[in-house]
């Protein structure tokens, strides 16, 4: 399976223009799974909660949306990316699964991130996990990562493979998701953005460094900090149903739910 | 607070050279509490439980275990030690906290590594939680670090310090106890032993790089891989009390259990 990450900075605010660059880079490769930052059709920053429902979208019948569905049927690609989603008078930080057979999949992000608790509502859907084919995808929305919580639910839920669109500002994700992806035994596509936005008085530098993590924690690729990156890697998705540490440590059938807390 | 971890590589089997070592070494220092290997009285290996048997003692009236009592009493010291425990008809690969009061509180291994399933009991204290004056202190020992829920529940519990003996052959604990620390901001002080040992067809290569973890991740020390190590730091537990990541993301308030599985 070939899976991969496109790093870039979105322009703030400019769907069209944002929407045209990645149709643009992903009409030239060829792979079965793209993985996007967060919030990559329009930046992260936004003044108000009223500016932001003016770009949030309903999935999957919003304008943007419907023109990644056409882009994935027509060329057979699966795209994960991060999209202010709009469902009623909600909206959402979510990550969309758009498969190549058309289907769009909804994760919504759990753990706001500081301000975003001004914008957005809390993700109300709990860790889901999606076939694509015979292979099961987990969603998170950065700072999910820093909850190992996110992932573990994911991975007793089965996903073999974590899309994880970001807009990283702290330093701590890189190392944390290669631990993340080993305490599970799953693959991880981690797909942070670059670049600086800023907003009146705030102004965020985001941290690049999207990577990809076999489930053993071997880092199979990391981008720089600062540049453009599309990557894409041959993965075996079957290694991650191998929960093996060890010979005799399965660490799924080693937990102890009754234990914890 | 001065804290500290202790690396060697303990005699195999012989109990009283250990104790021997070990009172020599924290005869001489100054510090609130030292963390010891794990099985650190005996070594790692045993050729049958019924051998273990023989070198499994009780808490807190076993020989070893009132000298070290005797010991933390005279010293005005708090000791974390891995000890192989005898509980009736059952076995743990337990830790003790001896404190410079003469009590001793113990935890037991929950999540057995490989072959030690053939020789301890699991562990059946759900990751308790004690206090060294003010200060809430955890133990874990060596592979139960590999389990995220074991440092939570401890985090959840209030401990500021886990205390983690431990005798690791492979290479994810350096960095994933960093994770630990980070997702849970406490401080994290891995004693791991060093040296190689040998039974029958069976060796095992220690790996050292015993280290002290800031609730932030900052790496406070980091020993060698194969050299003996003896370190003390002074470090502000109420630092761990801090759970903001950022000024609006306390990372235990933020947690949403009702999403988790």
């Amino acid at each position: 399976m070939r899976v991969g990450v496109y790093q870039f900075s979105p322009e703030h605010l400019l769907v069209e223009t944002n929407l045209a660059r990645i149709f643009h880079r992903l009409s030239r490769i060829k792979a079965d799974l793209i993985v996007l930052p967060e919030l990559c059709l329009t930046g992260y920053l936004f003044s108000s909660r009223e500016q932001l429902a003016r770009f949030a979208e309903p999935v999957p019948n919003g304008p943007s949306c419907n023109k990644i569905i056409n882009f994935c049927l027509q060329h057979s690609i699966n795209i994960v990316l991060g999209i202010a989603e709009a469902a009623g008078s909600k909206i959402y930080n979510s990550a969309l699964l758009v498969t190549e057979s058309g289907n769009v999949h909804i994760y919504r992000k759990v753990h706001l991130f500081a301000d975003e608790k001004d914008l957005f509502d809390p993700g109300d859907l709990p860790f889901p996990v999606f076939n694509l084919g015979s292979v099961r995808i987990g969603m998170l929305v950065c700072f999910d990562y820093f909850f190992p919580e996110s992932a573990r639910t994911l991975a007793l839920r089965g996903a073999q493979i974590v899309c994880h669109p970001a807009n990283l500002i702290l330093n701590y994700a890189q190392t944390m998701t290669v631990t993340r992806a080993q305490e599970n035994r799953m693959f991880w596509l981690l797909a942070n953005r670059i670049g600086v936005e800023q907003l009146g008085a705030k102004k965020m530098q985001f941290t690049g460094q999207s990577q990809i993590v076999a489930p053993d924690g071997t880092l199979l690729y990391r981008a720089s900090a600062d540049k453009e990156a599309l990557k894409i890697v041959e993965i075996n998705p079957g290694q991650a149903l191998n929960k093996n540490v060890t010979a005799r440590n399965d660490i799924i059938l080693d937990r102890r739910p009754e234990m914890y807390l």
